[in-house]
């Protein structure tokens, strides 16, 4: 059995949604763990929900499949206060007292496989504020579908290209670390959006990239710890 | 003529709105009402406005031709203040003082007939409150189109089941009766809805049903007296 | 180079775009003026900010094809404190000091000409709150599509006929002036909430109209100073 606040395992769930509706969760000893990526292959997720954020944890380890959507829908109708979570004769109940939700999970083995998490060298970063980085990306999509991210001394730039047209702006990091070389890289608007929305609450978040390489958000949500990676988009298509 | 506070005469429409667009009004000595069934024979709708509900009461007795939705559109550009209404040379005129909205009545003789109040057994019931009553209905409609309303002692049930999952609140009847036999009937989630939202600022509402029987909503909006009577899907469908 | 409040120069786009997508925006030596009619030739829009509501205004005098709605597009990211609009190198550089949106202007000889101002004997006028008209406006239509808008004596009668109802709402002029003719026209609904909305906060609003004449709305904004004429409608279609 699980307890815990409906906001954090409904946070949990937000990071997920942002890329996969359906993933293996992973239950450890002292952990929810999962590690996915989105159908295209273009963007991964890992995050970590410890035992600390959690009122009770004494499941069984093992994993399960964890539809997402379903799992939303159950936190939905749960009041804020905490809920329980109960693996029950091949089941998954969710219960905050008034509303029990009794939920059939997938069946791990037709989802997925959890990927490797890749190494990758990414020489510049940059600690911005999450509200303002979030704002940016939903401001600038207006005029095109790729976001070219740029790091250059101690400073992030983000800008849109539309047919005419074109949009930026700068952001300064929070470390004040100058960066040794000045990178950039294009991503989809649609990832972008995405994640900047499910890391919105998470205070900064570090931004990790380099020239043409993937991009790489570490947050933390109240404890949970999470990262998103986003491959590049090729600029001349 | 009549005059009423505008909130009072849009609370009357909202209600017979949850189940026709049409009906037969009826213009008693001291009542306004109506008794009418849903275009599928599924649900019926009986209210009774009263006169004391009125600031001016002087119209004639007789039946008009009531286009629900044409009478919800002339009092919603009116001001929340007292409206008067006034038949005139076969048209019926809504005024605000600032506003003037004329009408023309529907022929009643083109509407459906008024039913004959059936008397029916229902052996439970319970006094539930009303917006609890519409939160839930709200909140566990997520996954499926039917909703089982349970009876059994002092509690009301409401369960609805998706493809593999199933969702469940029960509430607390609140005069304390206890029921003595238990009863279950399947409903449709869409009536339940429309009418739990007319009913929601009622208060409290009593709710009659039996097993495999229709459900009764008695309730009462500011001293407008009404209730709901919804027909039972089968089970096996 | 031209420095003013966003929502200034804001409100300056939303009257423009009440009417046409694009125009001829000329840039005086102390005013920036469009005069344009939208593409049924039904309506047209004539306006004035003048050099007193810029904080600077050292922008070289010129015609530039204005696309209204980038220019929104570029306004709306940007702060509500002062932004800069400059032309350079052929392009128009929008910059809140946040964000920057370069922008390239349209080939004003690709765009309508520039109509002459019709001199017209409107013998009817009344002085009307501009929120009011608006929220009028807004309320009638649910009805029909043209609006009837009469003068006579101190008042304003607007009327909308359905395909058995009628709405009407009289207003009193508030400058108390007695017209000596009664006149009344009739306008597409749809022109008259477009531009209602863009008069709104205008405070009042003086309407001149005559029988089966246009109607002309002039208001001033803020200090910026503006009128639509829209053609009637014939009666009898």
């Amino acid at each position: 059995m699980m307890k815990i606040e409906q906001k954090r395992i409904t946070a949990f769930c937000d990071v997920l949604r942002a890329l996969v509706p359906e993933c293996r969760l992973i239950i450890g000893p002292d952990v929810l763990n999962v590690i996915a990526v989105d159908t295209a292959n273009v963007a991964m997720v890992n995050i970590n929900l410890h035992k600390a954020q959690f009122e009770e944890f004494t499941e069984e380890p093992g994993e399960v499949g964890m539809d997402v959507v379903k799992w939303k829908q159950a936190l939905d109708i749960m009041k804020t206060g905490p809920v329980t979570i109960t693996r029950q004769a091949g089941k998954i109940v969710f219960s905050d007292g008034l509303y029990t939700y009794t939920h059939v999970p997938l069946d791990p083995t037709t989802i997925r496989k959890r990927p490797t998490c890749p190494t990758m060298m990414l020489p510049a970063s940059v600690v911005i504020d999450a509200k303002e980085y979030h704002d940016t990306i939903k401001a600038i999509g207006v005029i095109g579908d790729k976001v070219r991210v740029s790091i250059k001394g101690t400073t992030l730039e983000l800008s849109v290209e539309g047919d005419t047209d074109l949009i930026r702006k700068e952001i300064e990091s929070k470390d004040g670390k100058e960066n040794a070389v000045a990178v950039a890289s294009l991503f989809s608007l649609d990832y972008l959006k995405e994640t900047a929305k499910a890391m919105r609450d998470s205070g900064t978040i570090t931004i990790h990239t380099g020239k043409d390489h993937p991009v790489r958000f570490d947050f933390d949500l109240d404890g949970m710890e999470a990262s998103f990676m986003i491959a590049p988009r090729i600029s001349e298509d």
